[in-house]
């Protein structure tokens, strides 16, 4: 029997989907899963945009063009222009299936196998299975719970560069931590990266997610940076569009939206459904992002508000996204969670999170703490939190 | 301004898309273009299947489960024993986005950078650009027009097996040639594989596209590899759904599909709305595929017919899926497929055909061939034909 790759057994499992099994067992006894493990939120998809696909009258589901179609670049284009307040041209936009596709393009195309990509840690979970399959190492620097998670000191960063260094990635706001850049840490990522000609890699698709009257800013408006900057983009939280599987590659460097390009014809086509959502989408009504957003705050605020109350949480007021990266009194926070769902019920109910270790590169890091998604209503929210009370008070007798 | 990748560099463009500028220039001009470059039938999707999606009801167009649903796998193992006649579980099954991300998932599950695949050339342009990515060399073994491009005979194989070998990958039938492997073929490869623990990549999207009463033979069904075998399959072709995007990996090996789900889940979700269509085809009118093979195999025989009438042409006839991989009387088949675009025209129409060289490996191979994917209306592909046959003759004066 022939070997799986070297790069296949150190594959980590996503700290997001691997307890699925144990919830799908739970849901089997007839118990209510709350899900907190995982980006889905349950706002409405725009109904302009479900009822495009559904008023659709094609005969033939055909492919698309492979970087989207020209008239979504455009619209693309013009919504950067008026909402994020860049001016990009059509050719700057690759459409991507999801962002997921737009980071492993981004990486093929901008790194050697061997290549090693900055990244603060905790970072969302995925980047790693992402850069073991392009064979890239990914060196993680240890942002801090204590404040906040904020960008960990610039001397942190040139400690990490060597000669095999092309790259820093973050994600802005940050899934998993929901810590929003200030543009003071963005002038200095351009300072590191000016200085050693690296791609700056921004996961920009929780831009719209901020609070508290912070201001998001855009890598893609700091000047000087124009050719390092690989931006990110998917309308799956802006738009609550999760399955449509539409995301975009940004960028103003021409080698690299000619090699991503290459990368889309060799795969063909973005579901074509997908597509016609993303364009509707750019038309919803002007409150849709917006409202969300003020929703989203409410659950932010009350998720805050219940794991401060809890006795030994360490919960960080999250400036954007729609995470909270949580302290527990715990030991260990893969078995936590898979009792959750194992052994664990309070009103025939229980709560599902991602374990912290899964957001860490550093071996023993996480495992007190827990990923958070509030993409729940207030209600259930609430109904969660009353769960992972009881659950702290027991695990830990 | 940082590099691209080494890898990026020598990404090849797919000479199934690449021309697609000029396409659109002719377009443009008013002109009407016959496009055989792409496997995109014209025939309708199984109505059920785009009417599952216009009535879907949901609000929150969410995540589909990483490796598909359930019921989803669960019907695909069913169809699996009705239809290909072979025994498989649910678990054998994830659903990918298109065949390509099952090829990729497969790359990088299966072998490590650096590792060697042999494949039999000409082969699936896209194949390239894949290996490329992956860091996988691609070791050819050229097959002959002059036997219909069957395959190579196994002392060929044998010669190009080094230590870092770690698979073989055929497409059978084969996209770009229509080549239809006999069993006795596929004993031969499981001789070889077995003798040097290789895996057997087999790309079977087009099995149910047979022709003249020859017989489809999976190498699901030969004994004794079955921890060697992947297979990549597509609701693409056989159910015109192309836009989808919903292919699957399918292995008994659980190495492998443990580690392709790892990779399954880092990427979250298939499309949703093609997940929708993917389960509705397989509900589809028992005739919906029979019928459309009786008409790929009338516009096949036409296609033939045509140009076998052609001087200096030769073209064999394919025995599956929808390809005919055909040598022209002509110096360069990408100048040529350009001019073809930028400058011919009869009746205020042109052909777009892809290629021939993006479908080998050895360079300096292909250059008078084209390949013609027979996805048209015997009218428009009469139309097609009577533009290359003056092409033809006026690009050779």
């Amino acid at each position: 029997m022939p070997n799986i790759s070297n790069r296949a057994q150190i594959l980590p499992a996503s700290p997001i989907r691997k307890l699925v099994p144990y919830a799908d067992a739970a849901k089997s006894k007839g118990r209510k899963v709350y899900h907190l493990n995982i980006g889905q939120p349950d706002v409405a998809t725009p109904p302009n945009a479900l009822q495009a696909v559904r008023q659709s009258d094609f005969e033939v589901l055909a492919y698309a063009p492979s970087a989207g179609t020209n008239e979504y670049r455009a619209k693309l284009a013009k919504y950067y222009a008026e909402k994020v307040g860049t001016q990009l041209s059509p050719e700057d936009f690759i459409t991507t299936t999801g962002a997921s596709e737009a980071l492993n393009f981004a990486m093929i195309a901008c790194m050697n196998p061997g290549d090693e990509l900055i990244v603060p840690e905790p970072f969302y979970a995925n980047y790693n299975g992402f850069s073991i399959a392009g064979g890239i190492k990914v060196k993680p620097i240890t942002a801090s719970i204590d404040n906040g998670f904020a960008l960990p000191p610039i001397q942190d960063f040139e400690q990490k560069i060597t000669p095999q260094t092309k790259g820093i990635l973050i994600c802005n706001p940050s899934n998993p931590t929901g810590y929003l850049y200030s543009k003071e840490e963005l002038l200095q990522l351009r300072d590191i990266v000016l200085r050693h000609n690296l791609f700056l890699f921004v996961d920009e698709v929780y831009r719209d997610f901020v609070y508290d009257d912070k201001q998001f800013h855009t890598v893609l408006n700091i000047e000087g940076i124009e050719d390092n900057v690989v931006v990110f983009d998917s309308i799956s939280k802006r738009y609550s569009s999760c399955g449509g599987r539409i995301g975009a590659l940004v960028s103003r460097n021409k080698e690299v939206t000619t090699s991503v390009m290459k990368l889309a014809q060799a795969r063909l086509s973005p579901p074509t459904f997908g597509l016609i959502v993303a364009e509707a989408v750019l038309d919803a009504p002007a409150n849709y992002v917006s409202d969300a957003i003020l929703e989203y705050d409410r659950r932010r605020k009350l998720l805050i508000e219940r794991l401060s109350a809890m006795d030994g949480v360490i919960a960080p007021t999250p400036g954007g996204a729609f995470y909270a990266f949580v302290q527990l009194p715990i030991d260990d926070s893969e078995k936590f969670c898979q009792w959750l769902l194992e052994e664990f019920e309070y009103n025939n109910a229980t709560v599902m999170m991602a374990p912290g270790s899964g957001f860490y590169s550093t071996k023993g890091l996480g495992k007190q703490e827990v990923r958070i998604a509030y993409v729940l209503n207030e209600n259930d929210l609430n109904n969660a939190m009353d769960c992972l009370e009881k659950a702290l008070i027991m695990y830990n007798v």
